[in-house]
C-alpha cells in the first residue's frame, strides 16, 4: 500500500514538511507497513524554496546578503541533489517579514539582496533558478535585484544611481554590459500566482503598495515610478511586457524578471508539481492525503489543493484532505472532488491551542482516516 | 451495504435520536442508496424509556402524575407496539431535572410519581416493565413509589404515615395487602449501573445525597432512615438486599425495587442492546457507527460504546466514532477495537458554537467517514 503525502502549510502552525512529518507519524501508528512518500508542496510564497529543496534531496547553501533596507542578515537559498537547479526565494532576503511595521517603506525597500542569491547561484554552476517572488517588501520592479546581477542604472546627467521604488522615475538609461556572464545561459522560472499588471490601477503600486507601508502619495509615486521605467527597459529591452499578466507582482518583479532575467512566469503550483514529479507519485498510489491550514472558498480556488484533487480524480486516486478550519459544506466537498476531509480540531478549542497542538492534531486526524480507509483493505 | 447507527447521545446538545437523524442525513448524502438502519442507545439515565420506545416502534402515554415535590406534572413513558412491555423512566416524574437549585431536597422528595407511571402501565395491561432509575431527585428507597402501588406504612403508633426520606426512620410496619393486583404478575428489570450499597460510607446517601441538596446533617439523617427501613423491609420480605450491588441506586430505589417490585437488576446497557437486539443487528452491518459527546477515560470504563465496539470486535464489523470531544489517543482507540474515531468539531470554536451547530456537525462528520469508507466498495 502507497501513501501519498502531499499537503500545504497550516499557515500559523506547521510548515508544509512539518505536516508530513505529522501525517507519516499518523499513518505509521495505524499502519506501519505502509510506504509512505512524502512530497510537501508549496505555491510560490513563503516556504516554496525550502519544498523544493526538500523535494529534490538538495541541500541549503546560506551567505550574508542585504536585507530590504540594505543591512547585512543571513539568507539561504536550496541546490538540487545534482547542483543543477538552485531553489530562490525573495522572502529570503528581500521579504516583508524581515521588517518591523515602522520599516515598512517600499520607497526604499529593495530587492538587491534576491539578486545575490541568485549571482551566488550563478557562481554555483546551476543551470536552472526557480525564483518564487511572493512576501516581497519592495516595490523597485527588481531593478535591485538587477543591480545585484550586473545592470547599472544611470539618471539623465548619465550619473549612476542606486535604484529604488522611490527614484525609479529617475532613470533614464540601462546598461546591461557588465551582467554576470552566467545570466543569459540560465533559464530562469519564476512562480507568480497574480495577474497585475505592472502599473495602473491594478497594478503593482496601487494593489499591494499600501500593505508594504506606502501612503497614497507614495502609492501615487510608486506607480508612476513603474509606468516611467517600463518606457525605458521597453526601449532598452525591445519589448513591452507592462500589461503582461503577473508583471505587477512582488513590487514589479514580475516584469522586471522578464526585462533583466529573461524568466518565464508560471504558476508556483505548476512548477511545484512539476518538480516533484507530482503526477506520476499520485498515479501509483493508493490513497493521498492532502491538507492546508483553512479550506475555504478560497482552496475551491487556489491551485495546490484543488490541483491534488483533479490529478487524482484523473487516475481515479482517493484523496482525503486534512485541516485546521473545514469552512466547506459536504456538497462543495463533493464537487471538488476530495473524497475525505476532516478538521484535526478533536474538541472545543481556541485558534491558539489548536495552533500549539497542530501537530499532534493532525497526526491524531491522519492516523484515525488511515485506519478507516484502509479497514479490509 | 447496511450502515447501523447506534450512538449514545450528545450530552448538552443532541438527544440520541437526535444524534441518529442526524448521522442518516450525512449517510444519505454521502451515499443516498446504502441501507440506514438506527438504534438510538441509552443507558439507564435520561433518555432511556424514550430510546427503547423509539426502537420498539411504540408510543407513549402521557398523564398528570406527581413530581418530587407532589406538584401535579404531565409525565409520560413508552409502551412497545405489541403493548406487552412498558419503558419508564425516574427521571419522568421523580427526575432532579424536575427541580430548580432552590427546590432540591432530598428529605422530602418522593418516587411517588413513577409509582403512578408504574400504576398506569400495570392498567394498561404490560406483562413486563422496564424502568430506568436514572437522574432521580429522591433518597427514599421507592418507598413513595411503592405507596401509589398501594404499599401502605405505618409508625410506631401503627398511625399511617406518607413515607419521605427524611421520616424513613418513623417507618415500623408495611403492609402489602392492598398493592395493585397485577403487580405480583408483572415482571420488572430495572436498568443499575451503580454497585452502592444501600446505607454506610458508599451507599445512597452518602454519595448522592449531596448533589441531590443534602447538608452533611442530613446525610447522616438520611443515612439512618435507609438502614432503620433496611430492616423493617427485610423483616417484611423475608430478605435482606442492603448490600446487594446497585441497592444504594437513585436514593435507595436499588433496593425498593427488589423489596416492592420484586423486580431484576441489570445493566442499563445490556437491558438496551437486548430490547434493540443489536447483536444481530450489529451481525450483518457493513459499518457501524456509534458516539458520545465526549470520548474520554469514562468512555473506556463506559458499557455504551464500549460495548458496541466489542460486539462489532466479536463479529469483525468495523465501528467508526463520532464524537464531541475526542480526549483518547491513537494508542487508547486502538486498544478499544474501535476503528476510527472523530471530533465533529470542524475548526476552533467555543463549547456554545459547537453544542448550537451539534447536528450539521454530525452530519458533517459522519458524510465523511462514510464517504472514505466505502470509497471503491
Amino acid at each position: 500500500m502507497k501513501i501519498l503525502l502531499a499537503p500545504d502549510k497550516f499557515r500559523g502552525s506547521l510548515e508544509t514538511d512539518e505536516v508530513c512529518t505529522a501525517m507519516a507519524s499518523g499513518v505509521r501508528l495505524a499502519f506501519p507497513e505502509a510506504e509512505v512518500v512524502s512530497v510537501p508542496l508549496a505555491d510560490g510564497g513563503e516556504g516554496f524554496a525550502k519544498a523544493l529543496t526538500l523535494n529534490s534531496g538538495g541541500e541549503y547553501i546560506s551567505l550574508v546578503a542585504q536585507d530590504p533596507l540594505r543591512r547585512p542578515i543571513e539568507a539561504a537559498y536550496g541546490l538540487s541533489a545534482d547542483k543543477r537547479t538552485a531553489f530562490i526565494e525573495m522572502a529570503a532576503a528581500s521579504g516583508l517579514g524581515l521588517l518591523n511595521e515602522t520599516e515598512r517603506d517600499p520607497m526604499v525597500a529593495t530587492s538587491y539582496g534576491t539578486g545575490q542569491l541568485i549571482a551566488d547561484a550563478l557562481e554555483h554552476g546551476v543551470e536552472s533558478i526557480i525564483l518564487g517572488i511572493g512576501g516581497s517588501a519592495t516595490n523597485d520592479a527588481g531593478t535591485g535585484m538587477a543591480a545585484a546581477l550586473g545592470f547599472r542604472f544611470f539618471d539623465k546627467n548619465k550619473k549612476e544611481i542606486f535604484p529604488q521604488g522611490g527614484s525609479l522615475a529617475e532613470i533614464q538609461s540601462i546598461d546591461s554590459s557588465g551582467i554576470h556572464p552566467k545570466l543569459p545561459d540560465t533559464r530562469i522560472t519564476v512562480a507568480c500566482d497574480v495577474t497585475n499588471p505592472l502599473y495602473g490601477a491594478n497594478g503593482a503600486a496601487y494593489i499591494y503598495g499600501p500593505q508594504k507601508g506606502a501612503s497614497p502619495q507614495q502609492v501615487e509615486k510608486l506607480d508612476n515610478g513603474l509606468c516611467h521605467l517600463s518606457e525605458i527597459a521597453t526601449r532598452t529591452f525591445g519589448r513591452d511586457t507592462s500589461q503582461m499578466p503577473g508583471a505587477g507582482a512582488a513590487g514589479g518583479v514580475g516584469a522586471g524578471v522578464l526585462w533583466f532575467l529573461n524568466a518565464v512566469l508560471r504558476s508556483g503550483a505548476a512548477i511545484v508539481f512539476e518538480q516533484t514529479q507530482l503526477e506520476s507519485q499520485i498515479r501509483d498510489a493508493d490513497l493521498v492525503i492532502t491538507g492546508e491550514g483553512k479550506m475555504d472558498r478560497q482552496t475551491l480556488s487556489g491551485k495546490l489543493v484543488l490541483g491534488v484533487a483533479d490529478m487524482c480524480a484523473r487516475y481515479n486516486v482517493p484523496v482525503a484532505a486534512v485541516c485546521g478550519t473545514l469552512a466547506l459544506s459536504p456538497e462543495e466537498i463533493k464537487e471538488t472532488g476530495i473524497t475525505y476531509a476532516v478538521s484535526v480540531i478533536d474538541r472545543p478549542l481556541s485558534l491558539e491551542d489548536a495552533q500549539r497542538n497542530a501537530f499532534a492534531l493532525v497526526e491524531q486526524a491522519t492516523f484515525h482516516l488511515v485506519r478507516l480507509f484502509f479497514y479490509g483493505k
